[in-house]
């Protein structure tokens, strides 16, 4: 039996208590957020549940073997770390760090200690990424060329993230699970009208062998858009995921391209054929997420969401910000 | 009466000459086009039309007042200087031409001879552009916080221009209509993967007080998207070009920022309200600007999409260009 | 405080019992449920209710004030006769009853003894049929000239009744609040596929004054469709619930009829303006219907779902079915 | 060379003529119209065309092959009968004729003339119906359960015809081109608000071996709205026609029905696959239909869309006003 505790209990917090809890091989004793209103909603939803404001007992409790830290980023670091080095796993809500250092370092002190680090990356775990994922192992995409993804809507302002942070976590760390190359520079453009904090923001990531990723984030669209397309050699796929069915269709339509004779350009023609739209598996994201988290505690078995996710992810985000900064200068990652 | 020569029968062409034959103050007496199957196609269509291949005749004649140049935009420049200098107006297919060195070329010289030039920037002349510049104006959208914009199809390659200066033209000389303000600097990024010209695209233009727009052109995406959104502090709208009906709409949705005693942070909070949908004019775009630009040469008025026009968006082709060639630099104009 | 015990723990059940524990003025001390799995789930989720088998004791329970009624039709009558005679005012699912002439028994018997009952619209609780009653109401719409609703989808098969008895009751219901006017005839026609139960079925209702209404109802449509249209004199409305935003659209359109000196027919000429979507509650309908129960009783209040209105949709149905086995025999009502 | 007059230039008749003159093996030496408005748009349109008003010189001609009659329906039979009496095969638009009556005396000469009669059911020659045909026939979607058909807008009001008589031939035509079996019986309901003439009409027609069908025609929807859902055994259909792209999707949704040893009514449960949106032919319809036209007289072939084709629309039509105005009592075919 895995015995979670769950620090935070604001907006995710109970999302994460609630399928934990679903797990048969797991408990989740303690409950722990400094907020009295949390504690309140916390207690009301688990009666059976301890709940606490101090986390240190928390992280230092002998029944516990992982801790689950849903609080703002800022807290990641210190919380995950006191975790670790007393010998608990650690499930981390996503982004992994404020800081690629910090990521470096949990890594390093989990790997010391045997421990297991998961980052939160939940849309691994929805039936739409994991069908793309498998239609680009079986080779039915090809050779991918651009991964282009918008994720827009009114959001909720963040007080301590700016955009960047807030919603391009879904979406890079989507991309990095999907393609296996990893980019080798970023450049990012945007802008802030509110709170000094950056509510829209295109980020380019540059691949080897022209691929190329773009990400488009903004808080100030009216409209909920989160549509991603990725064309490749053989077929093109697009992402919608604001529709209720067929979130996911793949189109044979694609370039051909002849090399002949005496010719110099290239001969280009197009190819435009059937849709398709498979069937996606329906289940939780968060659900299959916590199961496999409990899963790879008791199996040993490194998640692919593990701390060198989470840092890939993270190295991103600093670069993006960088580049933001310095309005669209690359910065090598 | 005003007598337009049409030279360039390719995939314009037709509409152009089909255009400026409606109009009961303008005669097409001529057509000029290299091709052989360009001229029988246009003598088939046009059986009381002289259709000639060699197009010097056009440009020197007598009996001809404006010449509108239909072409490959590399040809843009000689055709139309010709044309002006031998006391011509001229209609340009956009882009207006292939350097902004040519461009003002061009316009020094109309402006010594007084004759206009025109820019065939069509969208300014949709019943869903003037609808937006019509709100904008109004103040119904408020300051403008930014323009987003998204151009996407599986595109006929051009071998003369990549898709920067195929598609981009049509949003670029759009925003350059909406927004008084103008831009201050592009960073461009995207990628090539036939033929040596970029394919995708992704254009910033900064512009002062933190407004931004965004430009996403690509010629492989599987599905046909031509989105564009504007946030405004008062309202927000959104253009999606591909729906029938509706096809403008505008949310009374938006951020609300108060400020407050010894309070640091602005307190940002979220409106949302109705979605409102204008009636727009359905009349076809090059009809009214082919009647715009007869009455311009009638009444001597200087067109909205002018030399100078062409000029701003040639510029920021240009500049888009380069900073895509040197990865996101930032190139100011 | 009104004490309510909720009998049946099936499919629907638990939101009954989850949103009557939600209001301030009222407990659920007791739930009643044949089924040893509902019973289990009923004891998991409310640890501190009553759970028992047998509802004897709860329709005879003096510290009961009201019984919801929350199982299959065939049983609504007798569950809800009991509840009445012992006092306790009924929530009875929809559809009301098995036949008009038990729910006219039940409202007899309930006007005796003082009590309510409401028959579970839930439908007429929710922010678009609120929001579409509004604007009839105001005027907006004007005079109607017709209602038309589809409610399609792969459905699951009930076993107790047809797909007129499952899925009209709620477009007939919502008709039946939105348009003052009673219906004078049903014409329905349909098909059976499996079971020997309708699967499909089209039902006709004519009313005074050239008004129709028509209903749609397919339990095998590969895909989900639920869209109404409300014809009137002014206006046109357009209800799409199966997207997540814009459900009501509001139409400037419509026929202007106008006649002339001495011209036999009307000259009818036709009106396109703008589309406005309003925005709509987005309070979950049963809360609101819970809470509207409850507030009956204690002030008490005619509910707009009461028996009355359950009785009018039952002789719909019921006049239906007959229609149906006659092949779209008219049926008075 | 097949010499065809065209007699009718209003509204449909220009396509014809444009189509008709497109063909190789085809020539349209003269067109006719009493309109003097419409005898002036064919002049202009067709310079080297026969203009006349009288059409009776034009039914009499020796050097005339074929008539295509494009006229309001009523004059179908006289024109039709007089061209077939003079020795000329007939294009006739939809619907065929006035009554069945006449459609009979119609097929009755024409077979004692070996002459050709093509009714222009043109939706029959859209890649949509065309691919929707191919799949049914191929028994990808199985034994038929249902055709459920609705073709709804804001119509221009006919003043010779009813909502049925204008809309429901296209879809009647279709649904009899797609099922080899013919119903038995029509029920139709629906209402009148302006001029007398039915504007909202509902159709449901009875087949054997419980097929259903039903068409939803209204010339008061504020929205367009063409929509066919096809249910079979194995597969459902639904044919969008007012999408660009994608508008034949074929779901691998429906029902599997078990029977099981001792169990009385069947097992019935949900099969839900894949989607998939074959790539449909995009050629203009009324362009093959002209081609096949020629064709069926050059090699004495009898039309998919002949006078009996024509007849049982006619016939279904007739019987659909007769149960409409009896307020839906089945009428038999």
């Amino acid at each position: 039996m895995v015995r979670i505790a769950v620090i935070g209990y604001g907006y995710w917090g109970p999302n994460i208590v609630r399928n934990f809890k679903g797990i048969d091989s797991a408990t989740v004793p303690v409950i722990c957020d400094a907020s009295p209103g949390a504690q309140q909603r916390a207690r009301q939803a688990h009666r059976n549940t301890l709940v606490v404001s101090d986390c240190r007992e928390v992280l230092t409790a002998k029944d516990i073997d992982a801790v689950a830290v849903i609080t703002p980023v800022s807290t990641h670091y210190e919380l995950a770390r006191r975790a670790l080095e007393n010998g608990k796993h650690v499930f981390v809500e996503k982004p992994f760090t404020a800081s690629a250092a910090e990521a470096e370092q949990l890594i390093e002190l989990a790997e010391r200690k045997n421990l297991k680090i998961m980052v939160d990356h939940t849309f691994l775990f929805t039936g739409s990424v994991r069908k793309m994922k498998q239609l680009i192992d079986e080779g039915q995409i090809g050779k991918i060329y651009y991964y282009d993804s918008t994720r827009v809507n009114l959001g909720l302002f963040q007080h301590d993230v700016n955009v960047i942070w807030d919603l391009a976590p879904h979406d890079l760390s989507i991309m990095d699970y999907l393609i296996e190359e990893k980019p080798s520079g970023v450049v990012a453009t945007g802008s802030t009208h509110f709170n000094g904090m950056a509510d829209i923001a295109y980020i380019t990531l540059y691949f080897a062998d022209n691929v190329i990723a773009h990400f488009n984030v903004n808080w100030l669209s009216p409209v909920k858009v989160r549509l991603t397309l990725v064309g490749g050699e053989k077929r093109m796929l697009v992402w919608n995921d604001v529709v209720a069915d067929e979130k996911i269709r793949i189109y044979d339509k694609g370039v051909d391209v002849h090399t002949q004779e005496g010719v110099y350009n290239l001969l280009v023609s197009y190819r435009s054929g059937d849709m398709w739209a498979p069937k996606v598996d329906q289940t939780e994201a968060l659900k299959s997420e916590a199961d496999y988290f409990v899963e790879c505690i008791r199996n040993n078995q490194t998640p692919i969401n593990d701390g060198h996710a989470g840092l890939r992810i993270v190295k991103m985000l600093e670069a993006a910000d960088q580049s933001l900064n310095k309005r669209g200068r690359m910065v090598y990652l």
